[in-house]
């Protein structure tokens, strides 16, 4: 029979014997109340059937919060000497901290708990926090990416401001610095964006070093938008990334973002040491920052699959989208042959003046429909090969272009998707490129 | 006034002059009279507008076609001392050479011709020859994949053969892979997937490396089915990478095949040393395979992107499809909340019958649905999460499991799904499998 135990808070430090193994950790508001729900060491939240729990004893009680605020906040003041960094908080991981008695995350919105959580990156500099609003960056869609375009160029149109970061959910992080790649023009300063992978109260957090990092980025010379964060994972140095040509590249390494087909702008030390790996960056100026913060959303991103029905390029016709990106196979291929064959649906689409792009599907390398004669038939369909271009960026570059009434024409579009807007293509890849 | 120049004829070296650029290369034949089509040293072909054309000379008539067949036969003999290896032709630029006449590509289809072209591989076994049929691998659908499984597991279980090697095109040769995988069981001893990146009348050719180590491969004890090819981009050894857990991640670099979420099973050299890597794999044995290769096509791959509209899952859904293979971003992320909210059509089609699993779009890491509050939301809905398993992996998987009666309702689908059933889950997944 089992014991009755004692009713633990949320907030403490409970250890459990289940199934006879033990686990360790603090417990966390639960929606369902036939589960217990505990935030372990690593950081993870697990949930138990209290029915299989045989014993439970509380470890060390909830800490009462303390009125350390009104203590702590004359340590918080702008020096007035220092120089100023607009930081945009728009969410994840690392605008959030857990909150121990709900088991949720509690967002990081203002100035004071922003220092209070990451007191480091007020020794570097005078921090203005601009909160638009917050969000998981799944969740965020076109919409988003403009609204933080037009705060960006506000910030950036401050004669105030040194430079501007914008922390932001890992997911879609590497879609938003596309974005503002090609919305922001005649960059002026440095654009950040950073991130977490690992919130700031799990022991391997990365988000210090990111935000240091971030923070002497936003004050370098190199005026361009680069993704900020771990470049290794040890806790030892950043890198800052081009903004258009990085992506996502692993679910939960603190070194997830990789440069795809260039290399990083810099390496960045926790002591502001910058070296510079590439020299091709905009530098520092007194432009005034054009914002062009527009998007047409029917846009679609598909990926070639063996044995895809062609007709979901004609779905996409009926409801009305202007431009597909289409990952292709290998060097630029699509089934050109047999019942598959998607020249057929291409040519229809396109001639019913549907915009549509490929893009290479191993992520690394660039498309060459000129090898093989099939793809030189599949290109006479009217497809834009993307060269070098990430999907993720293609889909986001297709979707401002084509938000341009000026540019909405076949020619037109074609001309613009080619054109090498913001570095997005690279002119001298290498083999030396994947890493 | 430019001057007539001589004609020259396909297979002649050609130098010319255009735009005040000189280019050297083999005449091909072209489509349209008005290009001149040539194949440059670096194994492109390129077409040039005539009418830009200043100068043009012949530096080399083309060679006639000397009769030797008859005097070199002779030396291509099965010796009857050496194991015997089945190599199946499919396609692909391994199995094909370029046809300086047409500028088309010549498929090797015989054993005699494949000797010609790659005679190092008869000096370690005897080759049997089999051509089920030649396509390049984007054109393949499942049709292809049980077909070639059928003609593995016919050699596999003729005991005169030692091993198999498939010879492939690149681009979907991962889906191949996976294929096999499910569809040969009880394996007994090696199934080898190989093929080129670049074509063997190319200096930078990787064929040859690529077919010798694959020999070797095919007579090794390692009774899995593996894809062997280079494992730098230098031509000094190969890697055996697991068939289900490999990916093309480069358009054109030799060793576009990297393991993903795993390490390779073994390093071989082209002298037929093997260093092995990994010790979990399945010993050569006296097994009788057994051949399971059924597929149901009414599967779909979608990469989830942001704005996406949910409805694409109705449409599949409609259209009768049976199952989904969704790239979620992040450890398991897909929109929760606003207007691209895909949680209420997932539970729709869940309702409805169809299977829906999730995979990560990082390429690399796994899926923990558990970490974020919205994910655990997301897999009430019925999601199944497949972990570390490729996206086209599950893909493959999804339509094999469910071509199976029994396997195919809600709950025994999840239960297959789940199921390791050839190593394509990683059990002990660390950080240190991204490379």
């Amino acid at each position: 029979m089992k014991k009755p135990y004692k009713k633990p808070n949320p907030g403490d430090r409970v250890e459990i014997r289940i199934n006879n193994k033990t686990e360790q950790g603090t417990l966390l508001d639960s929606y369902d109340s036939s589960v217990l729900l505990l935030k372990l060491d690593n950081g993870y939240n697990i949930g138990f059937n209290k029915k299989d729990i045989s014993e439970l004893k509380i470890v060390e009680k909830a800490k009462e919060d303390k009125k350390e605020k009104d203590e702590n906040e004359k340590e918080f003041k702008q020096s007035g000497q220092k120089p100023i960094i607009d930081i945009i908080l728009t969410g994840g991981t690392i605008a959030s901290k857990l909150d121990s008695k709900t088991g949720g995350v509690k967002p990081l919105t203002s100035a004071y708990e922003f220092f209070k959580t990451y007191p480091e990156i007020f020794e570097i500099a005078d921090i203005r926090i601009k909160n638009p609003f917050m969000k998981w960056s799944e969740n965020m869609h076109s919409g988003d990416w403009m609204r933080i375009a037009r705060e960006v160029g506000k910030s950036l149109n401050d004669k105030d401001v040194k430079g501007v970061i914008v922390s932001h959910g890992t997911d879609f992080l590497h879609y938003t610095g596309a974005a503002l790649s090609f919305m922001l023009k005649d960059l002026n300063k440095p654009v950040v964006l950073t991130y977490s992978q690992r919130s700031s109260d799990r022991g391997s957090s990365d988000t210090h070093l990111n935000l240091v990092c971030s923070a002497y980025a936003a004050l370098s010379d190199i005026a361009e938008v680069m993704l900020v964060g771990h470049g290794s994972i040890n806790d030892d140095f950043c890198y800052a990334l081009q903004g258009n040509k990085s992506r996502k590249m692993h679910t939960s390494r603190r070194d997830t973002f990789k440069p795809i087909n260039c290399k990083p702008y810099a390496k960045i030390f926790a002591n502001g040491k910058i070296d510079l790996i590439r020299n091709d960056y905009n530098k520092r100026n007194k432009n005034k920052v054009k914002i062009d913060a527009v998007f047409e959303p029917r846009v679609a991103l598909i990926k070639f699959y063996p044995g895809q029905d062609p007709k979901i390029l004609d779905y996409y016709r009926k409801k009305g989208y202007k431009g597909l990106i289409i990952e292709f196979a290998g060097l630029g291929q699509i089934a050109s042959e047999g019942k598959f064959n998607f020249i057929p649906e291409l040519k229809k689409v396109i001639d019913k003046g549907m915009i549509v792009c490929a893009t290479a599907q191993t992520v690394f390398g660039r498309l060459d429909p000129y090898v093989y004669e099939s793809a030189r038939r599949i290109a006479e369909t009217g497809v834009i090969y993307l060269s070098d271009m990430l999907s993720e960026t293609a889909f986001v570059k297709l979707g401002w272009v084509l938000a341009h009434k000026e540019y909405r024409g076949k020619v037109m579009a074609k001309h613009y998707m080619l054109q090498n807007i913001n570095k997005e293509f690279n002119e001298r890849l290498g083999e030396e490129f994947l890493e």
